[in-house]
């Protein structure tokens, strides 16, 4: 890693704003080391272009769906934000104290104006990401309290780890976007970390980013950063979404202050909101894939009516992050059947709808090891399959949620790249069909050789930056690696050829400033 | 592992074939072991409940299969064998010496009568698998010439390893049918190797069995066996097929003289057979995706149509097995995203012509690491997604089928557990929907206690074999076992649970006799 560009702060002071020098030269050095760099995908947008798996039948998504709204129309949801209740009410929901419930007509009626597809835009408008229809986006892990790799062990989430974290996935092409914090900064106040980390996300990385909704002024002042960071006026702004939050509601059946915020501060300034029930089967939700599911769908269609009251046509995303716990331990489980059942089938509800989908790349391992690996590809197929618009987690999850992990970051980036290129269509092109190769090699020939092999071989295949593929002797001569030992290697290695994007003077010294203006001001007060 | 139920052959002196005592007394030990033994779930016959995924348009399938057949008329193919030859030339193929062309007519109308479905009989009935529509069947590793484990490291196969994968691949209920050889039993001279391995086969286990093409005597030898096994007629095998052989054309285009052999033997007994090329991207076949899979048709074509020719009516499977080398090193890669496009058209194409479909869980991991499990799950997704009926190698295949691994059969057991359980139809009843639970427990409630939760809680999810969901700091506190090193673990464990399945006396003796017989008589005469 080269002092130039990558700054660590490992002081734990956090609440002093570090200057940071605008990286100069990058062009340069990126083509005196192109001959070493690490081969990757190139940034993309991935498109599904075959049909979604339809895990049940219309009808039995339908009688998900009704049951749903007799849990609305018979349950009701308790709401604890007064504006959110006045505007829900105002809307047509009935209130008795916190509890509304809501009419079936209502919530249905409500939902019809939820936009099918629109754009999140980041910084680097190279990286804007599509969101909906068969549109498919993966991002980067998000929220552990831990962090851990090899050399250093687990240890409590910092701002250095943050940050080379956000370098990380900045440099991985194939993660898209940015989902939240990669791992909490908690060694940063939390009266000021909103304003630290989101400055990080945004000088160390272009790509689009997440806000956490955690009381409306940590809100205000995350948007205002990236409309700075974006140099564009709040018309613009409200015009182009540029963030999106993630609403978790408190299963089962229950909206909290800051979330209802969440939804009525992004909702008013056109931003997208990503609502997303966490129904743990058998602990904050039914034990049955189809009970938990109803259960998040009745949470999930108030926060979407919750938006479209605050603001028609306002971007919104349905959220699916069903999963079971281990009846043996109560832990939560990731990566199960059930996990993926319960993935697709609030694809189909959200197709129902009319709305993107938000799914996860996770799984329960504590180290990056097989079951890793089986239990993210199998989360991720699952998403994909199941029509998920974002892949959300999709990069650097580890110990269901609890651990960031630099290693399986570059582990995932490469599940990633691998779905990434399945997703790419086949061509089916004379050339591809390759009837004269066929016929000039014959029976009993070979195709290493031929000129048709000879155009093609660089870019045919899919190159993979952690599977290794050398037979047993040469991959014992090599020190017997296994894949999470080469993880360890890569990483170091892909920070060093990070660099960190360009941002305008000005914007740069705009933000600087934002920030040290509102930490001066002491941040958003807390108890603490 | 006690005595009285495994027989290790360890002595490398396996052309003398060692008497075998029956197990006795197998349900009592298995009452009293009951309250230990290792939840896994039943064996079933597995159906995939939705559509499979198409990866390229009906369009684009047609001119795959258009380009398949302008190789057969243009190109054609080299069958070695003379009587292959002449049943082909007899049904209106073209002879240029060992060259056949066929006209696009003729191969279309032959594979008409290809069946759309069939069963393929086990000694056990219960163990029967059904083969086409939505079903899919998992088989074990077959034919990796070594095997390899934790504490004996890597060595070349031999016949006590086999016995224990086989032991293995019977004990485990997700195995559904074997492969073949789960190892090459190389100490086992080949002139009566398929004697003593089939023995084993049919005797340590009572699932069904694959047949190797290694000409006409060892073919007719095997069915034999299979059918004193069976303790059933000539007449009641040819009606109910009770082996399956696989046909590996010799690609590009070629198809040598066992294999002929082995089509002719087998469909004229109504036995099945599954023609699979093994075409290899850039290799033996073209490197895009697209031609190696029109020359995969291609060859399939021609075994399928020879099967027609012997029997009409006989059962096939359509096999694929297109992959891509790394351009790197010339080794084959699998799990790769090629591999699962190929594997998909391979689907389509299959259920075009209405016949099953065979594909592969396969990685070219050298060890039971992360890259071992993501590269099997995305193999296994591709081929359940793509359709497949059969999944060779579900269990126990690393470092490119170069070697078995009763470790990894333990970690893909798993795998096919959470596959089976993912194609478990979700239910949707009342009761699933549990609104009744949802109403109980209400806003901010919690439904560990509940009734409904009680009733179900310990069949509600899929328990797994391998995954470790403790905790962090319980799982530490353990040693920090990989998912390696819990299949390390396993491994003992299941085998001592294993029991021989009963076989009739008369049975198990008219077999012995057959295999002594064949075995003095020399086998099958080989040059060394």
């Amino acid at each position: 890693m080269s002092d130039d560009h990558v700054e660590l702060n490992t002081t734990g002071d956090a609440k002093s704003e570090a200057p940071r020098r605008r990286r100069t030269g990058g062009r340069d050095r990126t083509r005196s080391a192109a001959a070493t760099r690490i081969e990757q995908p190139a940034f993309a947008q991935v498109r599904r272009r075959f049909p979604a798996t339809p895990v049940v039948s219309d009808d039995e998504i339908e009688a998900i769906h009704d049951a749903s709204l007799d849990v609305l129309e018979q349950v009701g949801m308790d709401v604890l934000d007064t504006d959110a209740r006045t505007l829900l009410v105002d809307a047509g929901a009935t209130a008795d104290g916190e509890r509304l419930r809501f009419d079936r007509e209502m919530i249905t009626e409500l939902i019809r104006t939820c936009p099918a597809e629109f754009t999140i835009h980041a910084r680097n408008p190279a990286h804007n990401v599509r969101i909906g229809g068969d549109n498919v986006v993966f991002t980067a892990v998000a929220s552990p309290p831990n962090v851990g790799d090899t050399a250093g062990g687990r240890r409590t989430g910092n701002r250095a780890d943050f940050q080379n974290l956000v370098r990380l996935s900045h440099h991985l092409n194939t993660v898209h976007m940015h989902a939240g914090y990669p791992v909490e900064p908690a060694d940063i106040h939390p009266s000021v970390r909103h304003l630290h980390a989101t400055y990080d996300l945004l000088t160390l990385s272009d790509k689009a980013v997440n806000v956490y909704s955690l009381g409306r002024q940590r809100n205000q002042d995350c948007l205002e950063m990236i409309r700075i960071a974006r140099g564009v006026p709040d018309a613009q702004l409200d015009d182009e979404p540029s963030a999106h939050t993630i609403i978790n509601t408190s299963s089962p059946l229950r909206l909290d202050i800051p979330m209802c915020q969440g939804i009525m501060e992004f909702a008013a300034r056109n931003q997208v909101v990503i609502v997303t029930p966490f129904t743990l089967a058998g602990a904050m939700a039914p034990v049955t894939v189809a009970g938990a599911v109803t259960q998040q769908n009745a949470e999930a269609l108030v926060g979407m009516a919750l938006t479209q009251v605050v603001r028609a046509g306002s971007p919104v995303v349905y959220g699916g992050f069903t999963s079971n716990v281990d009846m043996r331990s109560g832990s939560p489980a990731f990566g199960t059947p059930e996990f993926i059942k319960s993935a697709m089938l609030g694809g189909q509800l959200a197709r129902r709808y009319k709305v993107p989908y938000r799914s996860s790349n996770v799984n329960a391992a504590n180290a990056v090891d097989a079951q890793a690996g089986y239990e993210s590809a199998f989360s991720l197929w699952g998403a994909v399959m199941g029509g998920a618009n974002i892949v959300f987690h999709g990069a650097g999850w580890l110990e269901g949620g609890l651990r960031a992990s630099p290693e399986k970051m570059v582990l995932d980036a490469d599940l990633l790249g691998m779905m990434q290129t399945l997703l790419e269509p086949v061509g089916v092109t004379p050339d591809d069909l390759a009837l004269e190769a066929i016929a000039d090699v014959g029976p009993g020939g070979h195709f290493f050789g031929t000129q048709h092999t000879q155009d093609r071989y660089k870019t045919a295949f899919y190159s993979p930056l952690v599977s290794d593929w050398r037979n047993f002797e040469s991959w014992e001569e090599a020190g017997s690696p296994t894949a999470h030992e080469k993880t360890t290697e890569l990483v170091p290695r892909l920070l060093a050829e990070y660099e960190q994007p360009d941002m305008d003077e000005s914007i740069l010294a705009e933000l600087t400033e934002f920030v040290s203006r509102r930490v001066e001001a002491g941040g958003v007060a807390t108890d603490f």
